[in-house]
C-alpha cells in the first residue's frame, strides 16, 4: 500500500502547506491571535485551509476503503485528481471565492465516488 | 472488518449531507463566501457540520482501536448509536440550539467509552 | 502496534480536554451556541480546541506511516513530543495567544518530521 501512503502525505503536505499560507496572512493582514475575522483576505485563506480540513475527514478513509476493497491503483489516480482539485480551489479561492466551483468538484467527485465505491465493495463482501 | 468500514463511510456520507446543508444555507440565508457568521440560521447548520468534524476525528480512530482490541460487534453497536446520536444532533440544533444536548450525548457517549475500552485493551496488549 | 494506538488514544484524550475546556468557556464567559465570537477568553479556548484538530488530521496519519515504514519505537517517541507540545500550546496560548510559540513549534516539528520520514520510507519501498 505504498501508493495510498504516498497519496495520504502529499494530502497533508498539501494541507499544512494551506496552513502555512493562513500563518502569512495573519502576519500580513494584521489579524491578530485568537481572531480569525475581520479581514476579507486572511478568512480566504483560513477558508480554504479549514475546507480542506473538512474534505481530509472524508478524503482519506474513503481513500483506503476504496483501495482495499476495489483497487489501490483506482484509488491512488482519483487521489491525485482530488490533489490537482484542491490546489486548483486553494489558488481561485483567494483570488475570487465565486471562482471556487471548479476546484470544489475536482476534490468532491473523486472522495464521493470512493465512499460509495468503497461502501458497494464492503456490503457485497459482507454477505 | 467490513463492519466497521460500513459504520465508518454511514458516518462520512452523514457528514457530507451535513456539509450540503451548510452549502444550502449559504444560499438561503445570502451569506457569501468567505463569511461564515452573520445570519444565526446559516451558524446553526455550519455549527452542526464542524461539530460533526470535532467528533468524527475522535469516533474514526476510537471505532477501529476498539474494535481491535475489544470486539467489532460491540464497536458496530456503538458506532450506530453515534450515527443515530449525530442525526439527532443536526436536526436539534438547527430547530433550537438549546435542545442539542440529548444528540451530544448520544454522539459523545458511544466515543468515549470506546476511547477508554481501547487504551484499557491496548495497554492489556502491550505489558 | 500497541504503542501507537496508545500515543492515538492519549491525543484524542488531549483534544477531548480542550473540547470540554471550550464548553465550559461557553457557560463562563456566556457565549451563546451558535456564536463562537464575542469574547476574547472563549476565542483563545476555541481557537486551542480547533488548532489541535488541525494538527490532528495530519499527526494521526503521520504517525502511522512513520511508524509502519521506520519504526514504531521512533514514531511513539515522535508523539509523545506532540502530546507535551500540545499541553504547553493549550495552556500558554488561553494565558496569552503572543506566547503560543514554543507549544506551537514542540508540536508542528514532530509531525513535520515524521510526514518527511515517511513519504521517504513510502517511497523507497515503492522503487
Amino acid at each position: 500500500m505504498e501508493l495510498l501512503t504516498i497519496v495520504t502525505l502529499l494530502a497533508l503536505i498539501e494541507f499544512i502547506y494551506f496552513g502555512i499560507r493562513v500563518g502569512g496572512a495573519r502576519g500580513k493582514y494584521e489579524v491578530t491571535a485568537p481572531a480569525t475575522t475581520g479581514n476579507e483576505m486572511f478568512e480566504r485563506h483560513y477558508r480554504v485551509h479549514y475546507n480542506t480540513l473538512e474534505q481530509l475527514i472524508i478524503f482519506l478513509p474513503a481513500l483506503w476503503a476504496f483501495g482495499y476493497y476495489i483497487g489501490q491503483y483506482w484509488a491512488a489516480g482519483f487521489g491525485v485528481v482530488f490533489l490537482i482539485g484542491r490546489l486548483i480551489y486553494g489558488v481561485t479561492y483567494v483570488k475570487d471565492p465565486a471562482s471556487r466551483s471548479a476546484g470544489v468538484l475536482l476534490s468532491i467527485i473523486p472522495s464521493y465516488l470512493m465512499v460509495i465505491g468503497a461502501l458497494a465493495g464492503a456490503v457485497v463482501h459482507f454477505f
